[in-house]
């Protein structure tokens, strides 16, 4: 039986993109007991994982169904799709959601125009400069209310 | 008396970079009837920008004192620095903080290692991706709360 298989389904979490948000969240996953895999195109990416990092990491292409495969995707309980290329990211959450009946699958998309869309198709969807927005927000509001005391 | 002096200092803010953060913040700024004035090198980015926009949008670089003058930098009671890279926005964010005493100032940092250091020298920092972790981890704990009901 291998590493993977003795895993629990409810406790499996797939990346794909190991940029510094996919590592942000392999390591913080790992760090947490979370059983995680990540999965980079490029080696060299996995150097963003911290020394501690408890997981996986294998090379392939989220877009490709034998990688999804070997990554043991019908196992995962959330795929995240945080590769640095939009289109990337919602193809393979897609494939995750529409092939393999993934239950939680999360994409990053850096153009916030497309993001009802994807909400729709039953996709979390992360876009980095809406949360920026919201906190640069929340900065000057709490700015207003100091000035006011 | 031009456009800009006849705002009070308390509401009048300064973005440089109009990247999809910047004009996301401009953008929202002006829609809640805030004095906003956004920056970038690139004339072309200010297509970014909605039809909307109700503030000002000038080319120029925001580590030039000269530009920052010319955006009435002393009047400003706030500053964003949200250009795609670290260290300009560091680098506005220390002339704006150390030379023109703005209250308020923002710089986006993509490198969440750096975040703590510029913290302590009283500029808040902005990382993208601990924001979009944060976010992600939000899913997956909503997620694992609804399969346990």
């Amino acid at each position: 039986m291998s590493f993977l298989e003795t895993r629990k389904k409810q406790d499996y979490v797939i990346i794909i993109g190991c940029g510094r948000l996919g590592a942000t969240l392999a390591n913080t996953l790992s760090d947490n007991n979370g059983n995680v895999l990540i999965m980079d195109t490029d080696d060299s990416s996995f150097r963003r994982l911290s020394p501690n990092f408890g997981g996986l990491s294998i090379v392939g292409n989220g877009m490709d169904l034998n990688d999804l495969q070997e990554a043991q995707i019908p196992k995962a309980s959330a795929v995240i799709a945080v590769t640095n290329h939009d289109n990337t990211n919602i193809m393979v959450a897609q494939l995750a959601r529409d092939m393999f009946h993934v239950n939680k699958v999360i994409a990053r998309l850096y153009d916030p125009e497309r993001e009802s869309v994807y909400q729709e198709l039953g996709i979390d969807t992360i876009c980095p400069a809406v949360l920026s927005a919201k906190e640069v927000d929340k900065f000057l509001d709490d700015f207003k209310k100091e000035r006011r005391q």
